[in-house]
């Protein structure tokens, strides 16, 4: 079996997304397509890249990732596809696709981009704005169909990145943010397990609130209260145990969320 | 070809369920996998085990059903897999899997459940709030691998179940509630065909409206007529004809309806 | 592979889709079923009629395309199938499957349309309120399986249509509408490429804004602006770059677009 993911900041209202699919079993009948999400609200790279971040490696190994949130379709923004690692990645030259970059460059995968730029493995007809039937969904089915990635495109090494929102340092602990809110409420920052290797016992301070250290799991503390810990994604999080975190808080992306060690 | 269905309350925003579908491909590549819903409420499980109870036996013999709807998630709450008549269901011990326990006891059906206890058809890490992906996705997929049942877990009998909700008798009929809201505005209550198997003629109170006798379809009352009727999954239902019956009798789940017999 | 698109007015939150994803799987297991969308607006056929016409052909050749959008449902209106070009559908007998009729008397490709009046190849009880679920899938399923349209009802000549809405001609150019708001805002019209093949170069009114010419792409403008361009479906649309245009017009469907032609 072959498979492929789609997402997008298309909704599932129009059937923009069924053509995607519609396309993709065209060239390449016997793929399984699976829907990652959708919902990306419109044009937000940056919560599209960590969709996408935390999805892509509990696929088969050689699924092709489609990601189409692309407020440039229509400009002279190129389009890609990559090889990094294990995993196919089609998607716009917008940075969305900086962490698998990142974790590639720490892992030490290798990693090949083309800047897709052979209409042949395209429709035949290309409208100006829906790139993601057009253009990404033939060339995802021409990939599982085997075609070489250098076949696609010209290989390039200068793709766009999305700029750090890396979590700062200070004497006593981490500033870091919130970057994602869950459809649980839940609150993702840019701060990861790694970080806090030499603060075994911290405090977390978020909208005036100080949660007293990390809770290993919900169960450890009472339905309704305040909690942080490290998430399915190793990132430190903020919930309500069996409630809505980003309801109680009012938080929205880009909060503060101050770390500081306990005595 | 092996099925699996998948329904949750982790709507479908964040990726949570596509990632369930990698795991669960790459442990069992050539399954189908149905999302049966994953936009039950944050953590009803009664809501669940009802939408559960409707689509389950619609499927294929052997189709593995999963449901992650587990506000004890983290905590010491049991996961489950169980095998009732035809078919396998795979969630957390939290009652959700209630009716169709009851279903098989009224028919005779074997039930065998097993508490997942070998950790060995996990994923090699198992986060703490994230069970879905990290238990009951590879156990669906190992099951869909002929996996036998006890080789999962070990043989229990003593599941949690959710508390009875049926309606009430009396001596001119039935005092019933509403259970479940549709998409449409459809009012569900607990009321079933056979509970009215005495009483050929009733009329059905509920927010002050006497409704008349009920109707055997949508097409026996011109649009906008509140109505009453036996609905697809044989339970008694209030619905307006190609409106929505909620919006106009401002219902809410439990609201109280009265079905009295007619002289 | 044989393949089978779902489209209807269901929602996502009760499991009615996944439902019928079994049906048809019970009957034809190894098909693939695509989603095309199931948040039509209630009732709304409409826009159920467009979403199909701009989906279906970019499916591979013989999908059986599965409509249900069906105020009538337990009414006498009648169940069909049809054989239209190179594809099936499957729907009720309301005026959903208008534009790929008109599609085929264009282009001269073959129609047949049966009225489903065979019980045999339906679910053994029909419910009247889930024809999606007991009627359509199982007969959407047979027809995978290689059964003869003539074998599933009559042939029929007499399908109802929806009603046009086609733009008005006047002497310095045309009186369009908007029929279709899509997930982004974009404002779709009922004003066809084809119908500017004689006025290269126009102005469009709308909401008492007159947008100078159309632009060929989003890229020639700079995000906020207001454009007119011809979309992916071929048609006038009203967008605001990187923006939506529904919102900052108050735009609705009906509202007047006027197309005039330019000095």
């Amino acid at each position: 079996m072959k498979f492929v993911t789609l997402m997008t900041d298309f909704g599932l209202r129009d059937g923009y997304v069924g053509v995607m699919h519609g396309v993709i079993h065209r060239i390449a009948p016997s793929v399984v397509i699976t829907d990652l999400t959708h919902l990306i609200p419109a044009q937000d790279i940056r919560e599209g890249s960590l969709a996408w971040s935390r999805a892509y490696d509990f696929f088969p190994e050689g699924t092709v990732h489609v990601a189409v949130v692309d407020p440039g379709v229509g400009t002279n923004r190129r389009p890609l596809a990559a090889k990094i690692g294990k995993y196919f990645f089609v998607c716009p030259d917008n940075g969305i696709v900086t962490p698998m970059l990142e974790t590639a460059e720490t892992t030490g995968s290798p990693v090949e981009i083309v800047h897709l730029d052979q209409p042949g493995y395209w429709l035949s007809q290309v409208s100006s704005v829906f790139h993601g039937r057009d253009i990404f969904s033939p060339v995802a089915a021409h990939l599982v169909n085997g075609v070489d990635l250098r076949a696609l495109g010209s290989l390039i090494d200068d793709v766009i990145r999305l700029p750090g929102k890396e979590p700062q340092k200070h004497a006593d602990g981490w500033h870091a943010e919130i970057i994602s809110i869950d459809h649980f409420g839940n609150l993702t920052t840019n701060l990861k397990s790694h970080h806090l290797a030499d603060l075994p016992n911290v405090s977390v301070i978020i909208a005036g609130h100080k949660i007293p250290g990390l809770v290993v799991t919900f169960g450890d503390r009472p339905p309704g209260e305040l909690v942080a810990l490290i998430d399915s994604d190793n990132r430190l999080a903020i919930s309500v145990v069996n409630g809505n975190a980003a309801r109680e808080l009012k938080a929205s992306i880009g909060m503060p969320v101050e770390v500081v060690k306990r005595p």
